[in-house]
């Protein structure tokens, strides 16, 4: 859909040659056998439909998550007015937070038998962030998993950007790529007309500097071309990303801590101990 | 996914400049509100979990039909060797006949109370049709339908061939797409070397009339030219494709008759009546 060439260094699946546009049916298809296998182990079990409803309800935000991907950052034209960082956010957290860290405690919580609430499902909203109850189990953990799987984005995006290649296993790609990344909207932010000045993160800078570039990075974001990636990259360190991020990353695990530490075990059902060891596989990782 | 350019007179979503390929995201998002509707509605019915059941069980059913077609008669390339009244059939009952006929009649059975079969579901296999039970209503259903919704294919597929545009409402594109229709196919069981001579619908084709005009099919079928298409409709006539679809509707209508004249309404809860208005509406139809 976004026109990729390779995943994960191998060609895409769609450009094999006796593929092509067949991966759609493909995907389709693939889709469907989550089902049949969800019917095949759990059809008995007194939680089936609500299984079925979360994994519909996640499938569904992360459609959601990835159109306003694709419409934000095409591949093809390159309009950093279009990214911000709270678009990073609302991307992040629906494509990627939503099935890759609720989706499997979510499944785990039913099968262990914490009941669902059926009627009022836990809720995410942009300005009020997840709605938690003490109660509700499903929102207690919700309240942890999108804040942990918006920093596991965060720092997949600040990698890409800042591991040496012979760590994080791959070369990162995100900026000719013209990704809607955390370290872009971070550095659109601290160059922004509003940004306060000193930066915060390199005093040195001055409001002409910045608007120099920000004009700089409207240029060379997004281009398949080896020199405008490295400028990229100069402007980056330039504005002090790696400090901005380190800030981020204190912040962001200071929150997710209160978080956990507010969990009523015996209210809710759920385990402090679970979300600690989440959060001990991602802090400060390097790949 | 087949590269079609127009649906029903107006330009494909996907070939409109502001989509491309985001339809592919925005076809998985149209899916989900199906199961969002689903959820509004039946959330609270005792049936719920059947329901997504025969959901995911069609869909699954439809992109398998989807695939076969893909394979068997790609746009660009001909190759009529792949064609035959059997694949013909097996694309036909699960693209179209399953989600068209079978869907509907199911959910009105789950929502009228019938008790749906989740350990044995209804079973159909490409050799022994729909193995039907008189105890089991769904796969009494199932084993009328299936052959309806087969029916109302074939029909598609010969108008498509012999329906004059005015009362059709469009003009028939199956020929230049190389679709694997059910008139070519019957055309090429006809022209077959092992074909009974002489022609049950036209005595007066000898052997070699028909080697010549299986030649002329490879040559003229599947190609965007009008003179191509005409030869093709010339041979489909002398052929005599409307005998033999006047011969195959009187057979499947009387099959279709029988199978509705033996359904136990008592036993099974189903309605002949009903099965009796869907065959009306269609025996015989000229759009």
């Amino acid at each position: 859909m976004d026109a990729s060439i390779t995943r994960r260094g191998q060609p895409c699946y769609y450009r094999l040659p006796s593929v092509g546009m067949l991966a759609i049916n493909d995907s389709f298809l693939l889709e469907g056998a989550i089902y049949m296998l969800l019917k095949k182990y759990f059809r008995r079990e007194p939680y089936y439909a609500d299984l079925l409803d979360v994994f519909h309800e996640t499938t569904y935000q992360t459609e959601y998550g990835q159109l306003v991907d694709l419409i934000t950052a095409p591949e093809d034209v390159v309009d950093l007015g279009k990214f911000s960082l709270e678009r990073h956010r609302l991307i992040v957290i629906y494509k990627t937070a939503f099935y890759s860290f609720y989706l499997p405690v979510a499944c785990a919580m039913l099968i262990a038998g914490i009941p669902y609430p059926t009627d009022t499902p836990p809720r995410f909203t942009l300005d009020k962030g997840v709605v938690t109850s003490k109660e509700d189990p499903y929102s207690v953990a919700l309240g942890i998993l999108i804040p942990l799987g918006e920093y596991f984005q965060v720092q997949d995006d600040f990698l890409d950007f800042s591991a040496p290649p012979e760590v994080l296993g791959k070369i990162g790609t995100d900026i000719v790529d013209n990704k809607c990344s955390w370290v872009v909207n971070t550095a659109l932010n601290l160059t922004s007309p509003s940004a306060p000045t000193p930066s915060p993160f390199n005093a040195s800078l001055t409001p002409t500097r910045l608007a120099e570039i920000r004009a700089l990075l409207d240029e060379n974001y997004g281009r398949k071309d080896a020199e405008k990636e490295k400028k990229v990259k100069e402007v980056f360190e330039e504005l002090g990303i790696r400090k901005a991020y380190e800030r981020y990353e204190e912040a962001v695990v200071g929150d997710v801590r209160e978080r956990i530490a507010a969990v009523d075990e015996e209210a809710t059902g759920l385990k402090r101990d679970v979300f600690e060891s989440f959060l001990g596989k991602i802090y400060r990782r390097s790949k």
